[in-house]
């Protein structure tokens, strides 16, 4: 209660399995008393290149363009495009960041890393003496909840897609912790397009009942064992 | 001699170490004899977000958006948006395809991963019953050029970026193998704004003398082993 919680969507269709799992986020957390925001990317039509435009007004070096270099230079002295200032500023409020997305490709969809390229920049995010447990953006907590297309069995160490946990890595381990912010579960839906509707009723109920006891949850221990064991 | 080659490249700055890098390519195997196309994604301003726009004309089922669906259902009545019909022609073409860019993120930049995920689309890329060795881009090779920010001994398994391979799971065998493409072994300069010019110039030397015997290298063999052993 009183906890503010930032949901990062990335799905184009309010209808999908996606758009379901994040009106039950939004009412189960509004009910406890959390304020939830919501970054709606394909409604916002969320800008996913990193380019020139993110910098207002002059460039540091404008020989030669360096995207990190010139993104924190602009953080410094407050010149960092507005769509991304609007970002930063919800994240910094936030206690708990939950990805709300359906895997594409073994990864988030190009609009949310999109999003992580461009808002979590050096200076506000991470400095280059203050990664991980030393990093930027401490007393944060992260939820990564995806649906995938293929089934859970695919995602084993004997299945094609191999261990889940492996495409965990990047964004788990390389954005949110390097960032300092720690990790919770994710939570997985497997292949809601191909399963029975009484099977995605169940799924959705789980994730109705998970939510109404993460804040007691623990973070995970975010180390390569965790990913590779 | 007479091979294809599609550059997929992802800078914003053709004077950055990944536009040396990406230069280097286009004059060493057009020497060889290769014909070489480049996809500047940053210069053809890439569309990387995944939306309705893809799909010319009506909609399979225009109740409730599903990407995959739609694109599939529209790669196979030629209704596809023409900037992924054109970046398909030349993946089709090609014998070799090379992606070069800088990590961000233990990831590909957004604007990469959205061509990753526009292009490759079911039907073209691969089918439900007919992915990795039975993918549909066979007979093809790839290879993931790339530059980082962090030096070498951070991405090592005791580093606090891990196994450098473990980013390259998604990547490699996530999306190239899931289509059939084989890989070749990555080529990966560390850290290159923070190393000396003389370590710089070596490195670019490095690239040329690869490409020069590139065509004898024998694929990875593209299992969880490679990735984790």
């Amino acid at each position: 209660p009183g906890k503010k919680v930032l949901i990062v969507y990335a799905h184009q269709e309010p209808k999908s399995f996606n758009g379901s799992l994040l009106k039950i986020a939004v009412e189960e957390l509004t009910k406890q008393g959390c304020s939830v925001t919501v970054s709606d990317l394909y409604a916002m039509q969320f800008e996913p290149r990193a380019t020139r435009n993110d910098i207002v007004g002059h460039l540091h070096n404008s020989e030669a363009f360096n995207y990190g270099v010139e993104t924190w230079e602009a953080y410094k002295r407050g010149g960092l495009s507005k769509d991304l200032v609007e970002e930063q500023k919800k994240v910094q409020e936030a206690d708990l960041l939950i990805f709300q997305f359906p895997l594409f490709w073994f990864n988030m969809p190009a609009i949310l890393k999109g999003w992580m390229d461009r808002v979590l920049v050096q200076g506000f995010a991470y400095d280059l003496s203050k990664a991980c447990d030393g990093g930027l953006l401490q007393d944060k907590l992260s939820l990564f909840s995806f649906t995938t297309g293929g089934g859970q069995e695919m995602y084993s160490k004997q299945g094609i897609g191999g261990d889940i946990r492996y495409v965990l890595w990047p964004m788990q381990h390389g954005i949110m912790h390097f960032c300092g912010v720690k990790v919770l579960e994710p939570h997985i839906c497997y292949a809601p397009e191909n399963v029975s509707e009484e099977k995605r009723k169940e799924m959705l109920v789980a994730w109705t009942q998970r939510l109404k006891t993460l804040w007691k949850e623990k973070p995970i221990d975010c180390s390569p064992e965790w990913y590779f064991k």
